[in-house]
């Protein structure tokens, strides 16, 4: 799977790394996903580096995993295809 | 000061959080900070979050901190104000 769940801070968190092929691809991507978060007012962590962007989901309220945040994992996805 | 020096995976980096009001002006921040690293070819560590943006700034090639590094930095700093 793409996707890991990793503990940070106690608090649960989908994240998964997208590779690229130089740092302009990468801040491309690092704006589509951001501009879907804005219109679905739920917002990842989303580290842009050379060559690959981490995106990490949880939800704040409850400091952990919902429903949602595999959703948005799973649109995050299809940005990448 | 602002920038503090981190040690990840044995690397010494200069890292640096940025607040902002909402998510929109932390992406344009970071778009500002991605494209003038893409102008000077040195590319830094850029999260993006709701209200926040780091930016880790290392050598890859010295696995450590450079001159160069520091330059960087400041002028990021120079993008916020």
């Amino acid at each position: 799977p793409d996707w890991k769940i990793v503990t940070e801070d106690n608090i649960r968190k989908l994240r998964r790394e997208y590779r690229f092929n130089n740092f302009l691809d990468a801040l491309n991507f690092t704006n589509r996903v951001a501009l879907q978060a804005e219109r679905e007012d739920h917002h990842p962590s989303i580290t842009t580096e050379w060559g690959k962007v981490t995106v990490t989901w949880w939800t704040h309220k409850i400091k952990g995993l919902h429903r949602n945040d595999f959703i948005m994992a799973a649109k995050t996805d299809a940005l990448f295809h």
